[in-house]
């Protein structure tokens, strides 16, 4: 048990652990806030979700698609899209050994950034929110892929 | 070469290793589910997929969507929505020290509830399967959240 | 912080970290590439993203589908249902103590692929080009799947 232990009793990696944790279950979020929206619109993807609504041209009419459904679903993608790279790029990060405040400055703004992303995608606030948040996150992403490809460079 | 291999050998991470190995195999699987129903369907997204059937309007009604391929897809983004949290939270989990039945409780129900998943979804069974295998899959990864928060945390 | 930065030291989980954080920044790029087709072919799939062009119908006719951005699109989905397992399962084949010249073998191979791949898919390149290189990067992934499960193997 020694050895797995020690990785997470370094302080760098505890705060990887707890970021990278925070914004995977914020992903994980999108799933419910589809599935509210779904029930709440009446907006299905699958003819099995609408078989408690009656047989036939009754529940046929909820097999659509619907514009909050499919806005929760892009910020679903999107999340996918940039919390992975996150989590990669970020795992190998903590394994560099950077000092424990520059990377709490880069965990910290990544996960900032992606809820205000999030609220900015589902409120929707008035763009640039949406396209700074995003950006933000891109270059924290960006930022420790340097770092990585400095340290760990062997092509 | 010493140091790398140890992780391996910790009993905990070995059975991590093997039920991520098993959830992002079946994941992959859905590629070639997607691509044997468009070949069978004869329903392609490019233009250059359909070269093979003939030039021109011949080969351009094979450009569409079908309900079975985007049932298909739809499991494929459904995998990727869910094993890529698990496999994010569950290796910072292996990393916890969680007692070795504890941890393969957590991943067994887990690879269980996918793979019941896949096949609610792709047959499909009637709901509410689909709904309670992702459920099943879901509460494993918060579970395993919990205790990485629990243990790891520094904000 | 000796402990954490051990792994990184490690010539494999060195040319590990090296491809992978690669492959995640191209993947990455692929945001970018989107909003470049987005911004330039006027095709947007939310509202608030059309303000700028004035209000009313003459913004709404800006949300709409384009070949050239569901194509990146697609790519992009791709990359995801690709990229995100090789870095799984790579990283547990990093972690199984490989010979070097072998998994340089298998990293190299991916990447490549991966990024012909990309080029096939958006230039696009006539089949079977797209078809080719992602079933390189499919072979590798699954070959270092099947090395994970023969060292790690513990149901």
């Amino acid at each position: 048990m020694a050895k797995s232990t020690q990785l997470i009793d370094n302080e760098v990696f505890r705060a990887y652990a707890t970021y990278a944790a925070i914004v995977l279950l914020k992903m994980m979020l999108m799933s419910l806030v589809t599935a509210y929206f779904r029930i709440t619109r009446k907006a299905f993807a699958n003819p099995e979700d609408t078989a408690s609504f009656g047989k036939g041209d009754s529940a046929k009419k909820f097999l659509r698609t619907d514009a909050d459904v499919e806005r929760v679903r892009r910020g679903h993608l999107n999340d996918l899209e940039n919390i992975v790279p996150f989590f990669g790029i970020g795992l190998l990060y903590a394994l560099c050994g950077p000092d424990l405040s520059t990377a709490l400055l880069h965990f910290r703004i990544f996960a900032g950034a992606r809820i205000l992303h999030t609220f900015a995608y589902l409120i929707p606030l008035p763009q640039p929110s949406r396209g700074l948040s995003w950006a933000a996150g891109y270059a924290v992403t960006i930022s420790m892929a340097y770092k990585v490809l400095s340290k760990a460079l062997y092509l």
